[in-house]
């Protein structure tokens, strides 16, 4: 059967099904594609990966990537500095600069603390936030963890690692999303959405 | 909001969009996926879509995926030299090869015939599979393309095109699939299995 199929092509299989969520059949599927397609295509791809590598680091400030060592933000000085939002993900940095209304910094974490993946305080970028908080004089903390088991975690975490340091800490509202309905909304998210309900 | 994300991550994000089936979200999070694990997950994806384009050709027999022209089938003696399956994609072959059934070779179209998306029979090689149909004195060639409207157009197309060259021409058997239920199958396909069923 491997006759039919060269080495080139069950590498780049390979290569593709080891990214998560694909499968050996979205795998294939992206192979033969590339096969048919004009060189460029794919050539274009193979150098983004690289650049990704040979020319990304992480921010020795907020451990956001970037290309610049300090990152944009952290060397804004039209930012606020003494406000720091802590985030698990890079990704979840975009999610609050699309807002256009944070104006302080961040600290990506990298992570969750999760002991069924074998997560600790210690694999996260924790003691590198508490080290800032001293350093840097951080008036305000938000905790901008995902609302859930791990997230809820780490914010404890922090929490009990801040405390007595002379630092605000507060956490992103847990509540209904906009635009959806109460009716499908989980009965988690009503509770959550109850206790922190505000006057009108 | 720019600032936030570095140009060689959006940029490998758009190589990732350019791919079928892969959004804006899922090229986002397969980019971040590849900042946070080791590098040599990214460079071996990044060699292998290098190879795929530098190492791969088509056969000029079959015009299947090869890296030896021409390709390991076409090459082999022991194979069957005078029946010709005729597939759409390099991915059929491989569907064919894995039963261990096939003896034969194979001609690939890379297609199939559909007006609306602008592919004739010029596009295909279908002019290729005549001329090797008269010059190989092939004896029978089955014609294995999908069982649906421009798999059934392309089959007419070459039906027409090798009548009256001598040659045997079969078509793939469609009916319920093996494990089925008759219950759920579609009536188009129940119709197929009426008219092509055979003596116990």
């Amino acid at each position: 059967m491997s006759k039919a199929i060269p080495e080139p092509v069950t590498n780049l299989i390979e290569a593709f099904s080891r990214l998560p969520g694909i499968g050996p059949k979205t795998a294939s599927r992206l192979t033969y594609y590339l096969l048919r397609t004009p060189d460029d295509i794919t050539l274009q791809l193979a150098d983004a990966l690289r650049d990704l590598k040979a020319e990304t680091r992480f921010c020795s400030v907020c451990y956001n990537i970037t290309v610049d060592d300090p990152c944009a933000i952290c060397s804004d000085a039209q930012r606020d500095a003494e406000t720091i939002a802590v985030v698990e993900e890079p990704l979840d940095v975009l999610a609050l600069e699309r807002t256009g209304v944070y104006q302080g910094r961040y600290h990506v974490l990298h992570g969750a603390i999760s002991p069924v993946n074998g997560i600790g305080p210690d694999e996260l970028k924790i003691r590198e936030l508490v080290q800032r908080v001293v350093q840097e004089h951080i008036l305000e903390v938000i905790i901008a963890t995902n609302p859930g088991l791990e997230g809820d975690a780490t914010a404890m975490y922090i929490q009990r690692e801040l405390t007595g340091k002379g630092v605000k800490l507060t956490r992103l509202a847990r509540g209904l999303p906009v635009g959806s309905d109460i009716e499908y909304a989980d009965s988690v998210t009503v509770t959550r959405a109850l206790q922190g309900r505000s006057e009108m």
